[in-house]
């Protein structure tokens, strides 16, 4: 059973898109699963009696799983991640608090993505063994999705940070796509452990030492469309946030880009081909956890569509299912059984 | 009148697709170019006459612009860019030191990247006001095709050097591609001058009192694809060769994935796809530049079919005829005025 939370107000279709993407997925999910809509009541509500009233009538018999909490400030989009010591009754400090508190599982939100980590952190706290959390982003492959971390939190990254990655890596492979022993590779520019920046060639020579970590060594960019390195299936890819942001937003951009071209040159319906673009399209993949934080926050694109949502929420009930946090827990502590709790304090 | 000293040993499909693709050139370029073929002479004259005696054989009438220049020495894929002083008998050295004498004006390699980058700085030298050379790759968009650069020969780079990338990608676009006020943005992970790690927060600070530049901020990965950012066409993307590194690997990797995937959802012909992505396709782009040598070399894919290896020809004497490495030059004197020389010692 899994309790989710999610941030009405986040998304650049917020509220509809939100409240719509919490019906999809009640109606997906088992029963027992329920969601809170949290924002600003009197909005929540009026925008959930239009869905009702309308395209999605067919959804009343699951109005019972949801319930609304209110949440009268607003994180924008244009907010600093300091915003969440200002607007405390904001609704993504509101729905990390429910968690904290006990009354929640997870939290959901297509919001700013520097105030959710900020008051992810804030609110949740970090495991201890980690300096900061890290984002993991589904890339959609030839063959099955590769997971590539950090994709955005962090953007100068220490050697040991990249371990911690691999670490955290290896958990939601394990929890999350139910891949047994993942293996790990460390982007660079060459296979070579001697090849790549100050930082990665550090990195590569913990890693080696690194006891529970299935190490393929360095990985390429041409690694991750192919979802596989020279002699083995390619499933978590570790680099700092810069890079993995980069390449995030590089290939969300890409496949519209390609199609284009491609309907341009072939004649092809531009439907057609969204089709075939269907399993490289991120909304399908859901929301990227915010991996290191004890609990579960889902970090969904601005842009999340009802569909995309309803995915997110999915993943927010894996990751309560599967005990994602506490195996992370447990994972950083084996690895270092004597290092302190090391929060980092919000902006 | 250009002529280009080819690495007929180098690349993974040498001898036979270098001299192919000379004989190619020499079809499409105006008669007064020349081409010098530097090799072991025996192997590079018994290809050439399998070639005109076979499938070339219409390409006889060019033979006269060949030269054949004799190089014992084989520069092999696995070999260190130390390589360049153990065997000064190589295709590479004897074919950029043709160039140091007068005696040709630029020189091609599809042959081991960091031997060329080392024996270009080594034997060519680089231009004042410069630490390293950059590679400036030609990455296709939905438009027209932006320059990213260091696409690979700067792992860690200083602020200043991401400054020194813009004003030689500035040059590149004017001269290579005739732009004549190239948008330049810096890579980050935001359009914030704030968003990104250490050195490019001040890279970013620099390049916006940079003269001669048309500085647009910061782009995303996603600005890439599209070959625009918020208000212009962006031209000339600068990042450290690390990013730029992994991001042209992703992106050579990605074409055929796409394409696989598109070909199985939708039932199409893959040789119809191929020709949709000939556009997309690096080989039709020849070679990246290596900016900042006084001279011309030109940095060809390892897998350079003849095709490849025809249109970096046509690189190179778009390179000597626009007489970029003089603007370089001049350029970098200009915006250090009293720099000395500092060539990097090779490896």
């Amino acid at each position: 059973m899994a309790r989710v939370a999610l941030d009405a107000m986040g998304g650049d279709f917020a509220p509809r898109a939100t409240v719509a993407g919490a019906l999809l997925a009640l109606a997906d999910l088992p029963v027992q699963h329920t969601i809170q809509l949290v924002g600003r009541t009197e909005v929540v509500e009026r925008t959930l009696d239009e869905l009702l009233d309308g395209e999605h009538q067919a959804h009343r018999p699951h109005r019972d799983r949801l319930t609304v909490i209110d949440a009268p400030d607003i994180v924008e989009m244009s907010d600093k991640p300091t915003v969440v010591r200002s607007k405390p009754g904001s609704s993504m400090v509101v729905g990390l608090r429910l968690q904290a508190e006990g009354e929640s599982d997870a939290f959901v939100s297509a919001g700013n993505t520097g105030a959710q980590m900020a008051a992810s952190i804030f609110v949740l706290k970090l495991h201890s063994g980690l300096n900061r959390p890290a984002i993991s982003t589904l890339f959609p492959t030839a063959g099955r999705p590769v997971v590539v971390l950090d994709s955005g939190a962090n953007v100068d990254c220490k050697p040991e940070e990249l371990v911690q990655f691999a670490r955290l890596g290896t958990v939601y492979a394990q929890d999350m796509l139910g891949r047994a022993n993942p293996a790990v590779g460390l982007l660079s520019i060459g296979e070579e452990p001697e090849k790549g920046n100050a930082v990665v060639k550090e990195a590569h020579q913990r890693l080696r030492l690194e006891p529970g970590i299935n190490f393929v060594g360095n990985v390429e960019g041409r690694d991750i469309p192919l979802g596989r390195c020279e002699h083995d299936t390619l499933v978590v890819v570790v680099c700092d946030g810069f890079v993995g942001n980069v390449l995030l937003k590089f290939y969300e951009a890409l496949a519209p880009t390609l199609m284009e071209v491609i309907a341009t040159e072939l004649g092809t319906q531009r439907d057609t081909l969204l089709a075939a673009f269907k399993q490289l399209d991120h909304a399908e993949h859901g929301g990227a956890p915010l991996l290191g934080v004890r609990g579960v926050s889902i970090i969904s694109h601005g842009k999340s569509s009802p569909r995309a949502i309803k995915n997110a929420i999915g993943v927010a009930v894996r990751a309560v299912e599967s005990r994602m946090s506490e195996h992370i827990g447990r994972r950083l502590a084996d690895a270092a059984p004597n290092a302190p709790a090391t929060p980092t304090p919000v902006a």
